[in-house]
């Protein structure tokens, strides 16, 4: 692609730097902000600078926060003794939108993946087993999407802390609500039916 | 959507402004950034704000420029008889890549659409009226989009040019290179048969 401006040019490389923005793609939304009134690409650029330079994440959890502890983990009716092991704050806002989790979370902020160049010291392990070592959590639920990666990285901090005296679980893999069977792709309906629950308590769920 | 943090919040909503990105989009994206390492915000931000603030338009046939004539309309190799009217930059550089055409563009802007609050005014054609009565040009070539508004874009200009010694031609529509007969619409087709061309200049494009 051949500008006619150096500036223009510019703005188009650095807006196809982000994940599934083609330089077509680039290019369009950058036009359309030559469009739109000077001031709001005049916000968009410093709400970026600024949650780029000034955001925090929860000393606790990780979750970016913009306090220094996260509003979750301040909470005094939240219980304590059962942590959600996620990857992101994506994962986060997921399991609240749920209203079904009433404990803490733990942020990992990635999963292992040599492939990625993502070993365990990039993650926020360490933080988790000394949470664990602590002896304040009862019990640590796996909330990884069960990938080959999710998978590595469960298995890597359950062996950090099997000896300790403590529950680990992982969410239900299973059908979900509403699909039909013949749709599910066989591992799944596999694990459905090993993993089987008591009828009654398929009623309570919301 | 919840946010954990008002920075992250303000980043979001500002970014899924943007044409074709939502809120589940934006996302992903401003924690993409957040992953980089800062001096990504930080290009990113500076060039779309200098961009915005300080791209400047050819004053003669106002496409995006750095200088005040842009290299087209400097370039004395060039056409100065033949102008070819289009929407945007995109178009200058889509007709540049052909290499088939040797004159001059005019950027309009847009396209007349009244649905979206474009009127004749808000378009470059009071320009290009003056430098089609200045008798330096031979000939207007229309290169909008053929829809509703590039049409009547194109009939609103004719008017106000027709009484003027000019040619005045749109390119050509017809069957694209490579494409099978059966899948072309009626009003393709049709047009190709009507404005049939002589077997010999077919042989001559590139």
């Amino acid at each position: 692609m051949e500008f006619s401006s150096k500036l223009l040019e510019n703005a188009v490389n650095e807006m196809s730097q982000l994940p599934g923005v083609g330089k077509r793609t680039a290019l369009r939304l950058v036009l359309h902000l030559l469009k739109q009134p000077q001031d709001q690409t005049q916000r968009l650029s410093e709400s970026l600078q600024q949650m780029r330079s000034e955001i925090n994440f929860c000393k606790s959890c990780h979750n970016i926060s913009d306090t220094e502890c996260c509003e979750i983990c301040a909470n005094p009716n939240r219980d304590r003794q059962l942590i959600c092991v996620v990857e992101d704050i994506r994962d986060v806002m997921a399991i609240e939108n749920t209203s079904q989790f009433n404990g803490l979370y733990h942020v990992l902020g990635g999963k292992i993946s040599p492939m990625d160049g993502v070993g365990p010291g990039d993650l926020k392990i360490g933080s988790l087993v000394d949470k664990i070592k602590s002896g304040e959590v009862s019990e640590l639920i796996f909330a990884l999407s069960s990938t080959m990666e999710g998978d590595t990285t469960n298995f890597y901090i359950f062996k950090q802390i099997e000896n300790f005296d403590i529950n680990t679980t992982t969410i239900a893999r299973g059908i979900p609500v509403g699909d039909e069977l013949e749709y599910a792709d066989e591992v799944t309906l596999g694990r459905s039916i090993i993993h089987r629950i008591p009828f009654e308590s398929s009623l309570k769920s919301s």
